[in-house]
């Protein structure tokens, strides 16, 4: 489905946190598109919320299909990360102190239940969602080699062992990105995202004496197995390259097709800067043997 | 095998980081078995090097060698971790630098085929490896519930759950612990430990506003699938309980039979203290279903 095959009427963006809302609001724009901004709190930031149609709480269920009731939107996209970030959306749930249990309960259930409730909810109302495939699609990563270093052997084993250990993961809901050097897993992210999982990875590092970028190794980053790709996509951009970097990784592989790369030219201008090589990976074929 | 069973001769223990080698070794003594220390730099604390026999770099294979010969032990135990804790062994390889090229050769097969090497090592010299079972069955984990708080459906749940992730990542070369709450999972450890696993988790936790545990949840830790358990078990102790309570979580579940618990009166102690629930789970039945 592309832009020009949706018929008449508005696009909603029920938007989370993350530059994608504002990448995708700008498309519809671009195209000439219509479209309403529903922006969560706790998760879209200051410039989405000053465009947005309508801010109401990731939990305010009600709120939200009172907005599309209204607006009669012809899609639905949900663009933008709403994986707790921790403190926010607590404080946010706070606020209905009346739900407390229902807050619990899908608390409890993790964000994969989270998201295909929200799916379930939006098509059950007869409301068609869209993903970035059919919103904007030149956001997703190709199966290609982007920029000019390759990996090398060891490199090339390692994304093999990624992709596969992601793939014994699918089942279960935990993020979407590990680090591998050599056969051993350094990390795998958890709900503190990528960043801070680099970040982890460049303290344990930290002090090898005997060369610069100490262990060399590859951020593995892509879809579960099985997920619908119309929500929730890993993404990197340039500070995931930055951040990698200082981690001493050698290279980044995503999964094509189902990965989104962030201000492309310049992501690529930065693993070129910084010697670091970013693959586009089809995993498709490989997942049956994790 | 007991202590008693094996033949005339002195035990060498070849000693990593933590407690457990000097355990070993007050245990030996107490039993008027004659032993020898050989303590790793570098991971080996302190105390048990001023007591050792002899202080070798990790990867001083054959300085290590030339002690087992030179001794004649009738039997070997590796104790205590050896898993690259960051910077201390680094700087010990680095004071080998001729070896350069060989030391990046063992870092990056990883710590599983470092120990499989070890165990092939003494085995092929004609030595006997014994692990904590046969010589100090009682620091092992029972099948059994510890102090006086239980797991209630969830967190019985939550440790199902916690075992079938772990036995997913057996083939991976990775830490042997997880923290879940409700179907997410909040963290796998990697080689920084579960101290620092548990202190990314009690970050994460932190802000919830509305109540003081706020998330439940528990750890899970035991050794992989079809891992020698003659070597390098996983352990807790009174600060794995302290820092799960400050991680918020509701209970430790330990695989029985694989895990070490150490300085076990003051362990439950603290647990039933922190309001914790403390198990020891036979996780080989469960195992297949990953």
């Amino acid at each position: 489905m592309t832009l020009a095959e949706i018929g008449a009427g508005p696009v909603a963006i029920l938007a989370g946190s993350g530059q994608l809302p504002l990448l995708v609001a700008d498309r519809l724009a671009a195209a000439g598109r219509e479209h309403r901004i529903l922006a969560f709190r706790g998760f879209a930031d200051r410039a989405l919320r000053s465009r947005a149609d309508a801010v109401l709480g990731l939990l305010d269920i009600r709120g939200a299909i009172a907005c599309l009731d209204a607006w009669r939107p012809v899609a639905v996209t949900l663009a933008g990360g709403v994986r707790r970030p921790g403190a926010s959306v607590a404080l946010d749930a706070f606020s209905l102190v009346r739900n407390r249990r229902e807050i619990a309960a899908v608390w409890a259930r993790g964000d994969d239940n989270l998201l295909r409730a929200a799916v379930a909810l939006i098509e059950e109302r007869g409301y068609r969602l869209l993903g970035i495939a059919d919103l904007a699609p030149e956001l997703l990563a190709e199966e290609t080699l982007y920029g000019r270093h390759a990996p090398d052997a060891a490199g090339r084993a390692e994304i093999g062992l990624g992709f596969a250990l992601l793939a014994r993961l699918s089942p279960f809901d935990i993020g979407q990105a590990a680090v591998l050097r050599g056969e051993r897993v350094v990390a795998i992210e958890g709900p503190e995202g990528t960043d801070r999982m680099l970040a982890r990875v460049a303290e344990i590092a930290k002090p090898g004496p005997f060369r610069r970028r100490p262990f060399g190794g590859v951020l593995v980053k892509g879809p579960k197995l099985g997920q619908d790709l119309r929500v929730d996509l890993p993404a990197i951009g340039p500070r995931t390259i930055v951040n990698a970097a200082r981690a001493g990784i050698a290279g980044i592989a995503v999964a094509s097709g189902g990965t989104i790369v962030l201000d492309r030219a310049r992501t690529v201008a930065e693993a070129d800067r910084l010697g670091l090589f970013l693959i586009g990976t089809d995993t498709r074929q490989g997942a049956g043997t994790g």
